[in-house]
Order: structure tokens, then C-alpha cells, then sequence
């Protein structure tokens, strides 16, 4: 079933699982501005889900790029001028193509710099942006609550996306709270990265930037949980979730969602 | 047995296996000038098949470094000023030691100015260019036929190593087809790209640039369907495929060829 | 029990056993300067052992995240002048905060520019310098020997890590070898970036250099040795040396380590 976006009791199931299927009939293209360290586990979950994933961070190219892409991610890992260059460039081919964007503002609380640039490029207008509690305080200078949260999200007018214990992802209207997920996620490097980049696939396939953010993150916790299964370590679980996002199905999302 | 490179019936399995063994007897040092999603994978794939890589970009080093290596990867994935500057640098060292290399031009279907850049190099002489059929499509400028690909390779005087569905390798007068091979490795990042520094590797210790490259697409192949028996996914598959190649052996190689 | 540094026969298992429950309880902060090729395993290592890994190379924000980070690493590969610059900038900020940091000369052996950066590196004082046998003799400009070794270490009042088909761990005064291992540790990229890594984890938590390098250097050949039991090639051994790097007890440690 089709969801509608100003249906407030939309059937986050229905959407988050049929999501799957059109990733894998569509295959989007989904252009990333992320770091050296998350590049390759990245574009190993997307091209798993179905998506045509690209990388580059050249100025010269970047527009070119975008421009055939359906959405694009930035990511502020290994943050310096040629890569603020590059998410400028990047920025204004997106714009003009009215694609969506998801803003993953990474260890903003570790460096004033980066977040000081995280709050320049919010008011180019994310559709989402995904981070952990961490990053949202030092990002909104707030207290942590799902209160709080919810302000931002509709005082900026955008979806936010909180990973955590429990998830949680808002626009401000709507929230809901993801239980999925696994504790060997936050001990694989570029689980939320990829997580990020998976939010912004589902933005080319959805118009509605709550559902969408909501899908993915649904998506990344239960294959989370699902590779935990037979998982020795993070080291098996982080081969084992690349084989989980490849062969979920519906139904394994409908009977494993714990969202409330 | 060894085959001359005149012979147009070369015996190309007995050829493909034995380098299997050249590789790991003599341990090639091979310089890869690649995109960062790619070094990790590539470095592992020509550890795995007894060779010594080394991966740095910096215009000042790379010399040094192609200077002690026995053959040089140009991939033009994240392409930019500093790494244009290094690839001319590699170069003119490669040039000056008679070193074979390889291009690989990726996605200059994505990008005008790449594929410039791309027929910019391959004025220096490639021994070979490997790349998908969208990639040569847009290189030569021309329709994807073997015709067009024979052509190309006559009139430029290189090989060429074309993967899809089937692999094709030409030099303009000997072209063969390679059906080994799964679709796993189009779900796997940097496959391609770990393909073209095989190939350089391959270059290293066979003066026939055509063979080397079959022997080098015929060995990944063979290596995939290998992997792809006990792979629950893209993620176990490209674990799987490192193994394989660790341990493929002649045997294996004769036996599951399947070219034409 | 905890060991005096003064104490010529300390009781190396005790602590380096030790050791692996202090980094999994205080979760010290590893800010890493490392090459393109190993961020990935570097971080994924240094998160199995429960570390909190950074690796921004940039230099406008790189001072705050070693502010924030209880041990540096340097590592030479990919070596740039924008990495030189970050490296400066890194290494004022630690002294600053008194951190200890190691140094991984890589490949040294294969750039002269590269030895004489890290040569100048040394006199920035670097509590460990972990490197193989053929960099340490680049390095060094000598002979390799164990007396070659011990030496060096003492005129340059540092340790030395020296990593071969035994370790040698030396600080000219105290030298012991450690024959743990595996030949594939050889096969996988980024192995002993990793381990330089795990190097400046255990100075974070253990102020004696020379017992935090043996420690680590105990713990890494530990783990490879438990990772090849069920390894089929180099590929799953470089994800099960993950799990088993999790996984390891003080037990395990204690019975298996091979120290002389």
C-alpha cells in the first residue's frame, strides 16, 4: 500500500518494507561525500541493496556526478577545504536538480569547527540529517531529549534521524522510536555512515523524508540483528550485515520491526 | 609450457595457470595508483596472489616507489589535480624503466572530463586498458560491439580487457571470450578495480600483454565461481573471493575455464 | 598485578594480560594519522579492543581531536605535504598534553625523502617506533641485528617494535622477543598499521613504553594465531583476527604467549 504523507497513522511497515523492493527495481543512484575510512563498507551496503553507489570528491567532477545521481549524501568525516569545496559544488548541482540530500555531521561534538560548517550547511537545506545523541547536543547546544529533538526538527524544518540505544526519528510531527539494531553496530566502523548513505537511497525512492529516513534506519537494525545471529565478533558481524541488507525480505521486516 | 607471443593457437590455459605460479614464485612489486574505496581490497587481492604492492599518491614519493615495482595501475577513480600530477610523475618513471601498465578508466561514463583525461593517456602508451562495455562505450566514442572493440585495440595498439556478463580480451588481432565469472562481483566495490591491478601484475611476468590479461581475467573469474559456492551474500563473497584466489591452483584453472 | 617499570624481570604476561582489560574499562581515546589503505582495519581494530579510534587528517581540526585522544599515531604511508603539515599540528597538540605517541615509519626502505621525514620525526621524540626489520635498517642505516637494535633504542632513548617472524621489543636496556604469530599476518594489508595502532592504545593506558609495546605486540600475534585455526585464506583471516581480538581472554593470553 501507498502511503501518504499527511496521513499521521501511515503504516510505517507497509512503506519501510515495500522501500526494499523499490531500491532493488529502481537502483538509484546515490552519490556520496563521505570519509576515507567509511567509503568502501559504504558503498559495499548500498551496492547490496540494490543502488549504483559513487564516490568521487573532486571539485572538477563532483557536479558531474551529482547531476546523475537521485540523491546525495554529505558526510563530514575528514572535514578540510578541498572537501568543503567539493560539498559546495555538490550542493548547487543538487539544488538545481531538486535532489534530496541527507547531512551526516559526524564527530561534530569532537571538533567547534565542524560543527560551526554542519550549521553553515543546514541552511542549504537537508531533508534529513542522521547523527547520534552526541552530535545532535554539540550540533543543536541542547540538552538530550526526544522534546528537544522535536523542536529542531520543526523549528529547522527537517527529519532527524538519532541513532542510540533506540532510535528515534522525527520531523517534528511525527516520531517514532526504532528498537532494532544490535550492540556489535556501534564496534563496526562506518555502521552509521552507511546507515546515512542508506537514508538517502531510500530519499530517491520516497518522497516523504520521515518515512524514508524511517525504512532505513528499520532496515539497518533488523539486518543488524539478523547477522548478530551467527556473528563470532564484529569483525563476522560486519561481513554478515552486508549479507543480511542483500537478502532481507517484506516479511522479515514486518515480523521483526519493534517500533513504538 | 611457454607460448610465444606470435602463435595465434596459443595454448592460453596452460599460459594462465602457470603465471598462477610466476606470480607467487617471483612476487612482483606492482604500483597502484586507485581511488580510496578501492586500495584496501586491491592491496589484499595482489597479497593474496603473492605479489608486493604499494598504493601512495604523493607526487614527491611515487617515483621512488614505481622505480622499485615491476608494474604500474592507473585507475582514474577520484580524480584530481594532485593525483593527475602524480600519475604524470609515475609515468615518466614508468617510462624510463620500461615498465608495462594498465588503465582503468572507471566511470568515465559518468564524466566528460575524465574521459578526456582518459584519452590523454592513453596517448603514453598503455599496454593495456580494462574496463566494462558503458566505460569503453564512452572512451572510443563508438557502439559496444567486439567489432568496434577489435578496431580500437588495432588502431591504438593496446590490449583490451573488456568485463560484462562475458569478458572479452582483444589486442585487435587475437580476441577471446571468457565466460567464467559471477554476478556477486558486481556487488562487490572495487572488483573491477582489484581486476585492472591483476592484470598489472600479470604484465609483470609476461612480456605478452594479451595473455597476461587473459590470464588475469580468467583467474579472477574462475576465483569468483569458487567464492560464490559457500557465499550467503555479497558481503561473505568478497571474503570468500580472497581465499580463492590464496589458494586456486592449476588444476582448478584447466578444469573451469570456460572460454571460446 | 601491576609491574614497576624499574623492575628488570617484570612480570611481562601479567601486565600485558592486564592490559587488555584496562583498554576495554577506560576506552582511551587513539587519534591515528595513518594511510588511506589501513583506515579502515586501523579503526575496525582499535573498536574490537574497545578503543574510541579518530582519523581526520585535516589540518584546521586535527589539534582538537588529539586534545581530546589519549595516544597519536603516526604512520608515514600516503605521505603528502598536507599530511605533513596535519602531522605537525597533531604533534604540538600532544606535547601539549604530554601524550604519548608511536611512530610506524612505513616503507621507508622504498623512499629516501620518506626516511628523512622520519628521521626528523624521531627528533620530535616519539615514545615507540614499531616498524619490520628492512624499514628499521633504512631507518637507522645499519646492519640488522638484535645488539643493532638495542643500540638505537638507547641512543634515541625510545623503543623500538620490531616486527619480523619473531618480534623484538627493545628499549636498550630491556629486549625480549615474542614468537607468536601467523604467516598470513604477512598477507593482509594494513596489519602492522593496525598493530601500531594497538601499540599507542596500550600507551594510553600503561605509562612503562616498553611493557605497553609488548603488551600489544603479545596481543596482536596472539590473536592472528587464534584467527588461523578456522581460516581459510588470508581473507577470512583478516575478519576472524577481528573477532578473535574481541574475544581474547588474559587466559588465553597467558597460556599462549611464547616470550623469550
Amino acid at each position: 500500500m501507498r502511503v501518504s504523507a499527511t496521513d499521521t497513522h501511515v503504516d510505517v511497515l507497509s512503506t519501510a518494507s515495500e522501500l526494499l523492493d523499490r531500491l532493488r527495481t529502481r537502483g538509484p543512484g546515490v552519490h556520496c561525500i563521505t570519509n576515507t575510512v567509511a567509503q568502501n563498507f559504504t558503498t559495499n551496503v548500498l551496492l547490496a541493496m540494490g543502488c549504483v553507489p559513487s564516490m568521487t570528491l573532486s571539485n572538477e567532477e563532483i557536479g558531474d556526478f551529482v547531476s546523475r545521481s537521485d540523491a546525495l549524501l554529505v558526510n563530514l568525516g575528514t572535514f578540510d577545504r578541498e572537501r568543503r569545496e567539493a560539498t559546495m559544488t555538490a550542493l548547487d548541482a543538487a539544488s538545481q536538480r531538486k535532489l534530496p540530500w541527507v547531512l551526516d555531521p559526524v564527530l561534530v561534538d569532537r571538533s567547534p569547527l565542524r560543527a560551526n560548517f554542519a550549521r553553515d550547511l543546514i541552511k542549504r537545506g537537508p531533508s534529513v540529517i542522521r547523527l547520534n545523541l552526541a552530535e545532535f547536543a554539540a550540533l543543536a547546544e541542547t540538552e538530550i531529549s526526544p522534546d528537544a529533538a522535536k523542536i529542531y526538527a520543526r523549528d529547522h524544518g527537517i527529519v532527524l534521524g538519532l541513532s542510540g540505544e533506540t532510535d528515534l526519528v522525527t520531523d517534528g510531527r511525527r516520531t517514532i522510536s526504532i528498537a532494532n539494531g544490535h550492540s556489535f553496530m556501534a564496534k563496526v566502523t562506518a555502521m552509521g555512515c552507511a546507515g546515512s548513505a542508506l537514508v538517502a537511497a531510500c530519499l530517491a525512492v520516497e518522497k516523504d523524508a520521515w518515512l524514508a529516513t524511517v525504512a532505513a534506519m528499520l532496515i539497518l537494525g533488523i539486518a543488524g540483528e539478523r547477522a548478530a545471529v551467527n556473528a563470532a565478533g564484529p569483525g563476522s558481524f560486519a561481513v554478515a550485515i552486508i549479507d543480511a541488507l542483500y537478502s532481507l525480505d517484506q516479511t522479515t521486516i514486518r515480523q521483526m520491526a519493534r517500533i513504538s
